[in-house]
């Protein structure tokens, strides 16, 4: 453990369902390979889109996202949260965030590890 | 940014699927209109509910709800619960919980903007 | 509230599918049977895992899991976590992770009560 100890993060990124795969491999590549991934729907800022279906008027409000979640200790925060900034990117609206949350306490449960190598 | 500068939190709601229309609407209202929608499933502190089926009988255990998660910086995050807890309300058990988890930090993937501005 | 008061937490577990029976039965001998279950697929720090199909080599990198979010507040965090982590115990890789979160407030939403009551 290093001076700069910043302690254990989750950082919790909403992404389109067509990045996950490169988001994966910058996680990789960033030495945060190990991630949790949940089907989820949203909306951000935009306003409701709408669209017609057999002469009927409907209103998409929740666009399909992946959740990517991926705790960290040993590894800068920062540079996670770049990769998947970086990979998730394409420019147009609906590109989704990157959060960071605290973490006070982590277990590993096949070995019974606890705090930073349980992570 | 105000003195009263509250810092970044998501509020994290475990509602019954049939009151998230109103939930979408009421956050919207309160000028949080960025949500991300899991379906989940769960228990609160009621014991399981016994039911029939062809003569068999089986035990409900968990019950259908929806996460909502809403990530806020410049609102009141009291405003966003409060406007959660008050559509979501029906008085029968099984309304669900809100919750408010710290945030340390949040990118918008588009832009790159970062903090307050990216939620 | 006692002198130890610990403050509200989110103990959030990745586990096995096959094992979120055994988990709900621990929880609730804990003294926490209220939970939030999710269908989730992820990767530990294991390199992906090669199969064949049909005569075509496929990569498995995704396995599925189950996420268990159970928040806390009167009975102490370390006993949950012990109480998954032992539940959730096979021994062999991909067995999981549990993770604290600290919760800055919670409400019920049936009865508005605030605070660790609300939990
Ligand atoms: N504040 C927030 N809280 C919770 N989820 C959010 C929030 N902002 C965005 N999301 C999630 O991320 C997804 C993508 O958001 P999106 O990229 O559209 O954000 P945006 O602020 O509208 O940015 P853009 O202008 O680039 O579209 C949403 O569908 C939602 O699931
Ligand atoms: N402490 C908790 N931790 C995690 N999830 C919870 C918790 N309490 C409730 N939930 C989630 O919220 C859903 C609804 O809970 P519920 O409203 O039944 O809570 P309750 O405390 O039993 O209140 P009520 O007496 O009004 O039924 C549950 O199915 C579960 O998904
Ligand atoms: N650091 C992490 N961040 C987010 N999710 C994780 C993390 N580590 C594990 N998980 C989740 O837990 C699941 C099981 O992980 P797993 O038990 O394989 O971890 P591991 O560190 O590889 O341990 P083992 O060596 O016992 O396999 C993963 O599929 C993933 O969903
Ligand atoms: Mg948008
Ligand atoms: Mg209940
Ligand atoms: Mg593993």
């Amino acid at each position: 453990m290093s001076d700069e100890e910043q302690g254990i993060k989750m950082v919790m990124a909403i992404i389109r369902p067509d990045k996950l795969s490169d988001v994966k491999t910058a996680l990789a590549e960033a030495g945060a390979p190990s991630l949790t991934v949940t089907n989820v729907s949203g909306r951000g800022s935009q306003p409701a889109k709408k669209g017609q279906w057999r002469g009927e008027e409907y209103t998409v409000d929740l666009h399909q996202k992946v959740k990517v979640e991926c705790v960290v200790a040993d590894i800068p925060v920062d540079d996670v949260v770049e990769a998947i900034a970086e990979s998730a990117h394409t420019g147009e609206k609906g590109d989704g965030k990157v959060f960071v949350l605290p973490v006070e306490s982590a277990v590993q449960v096949r070995t019974g590890k606890e705090g930073n190598p349980a992570v």
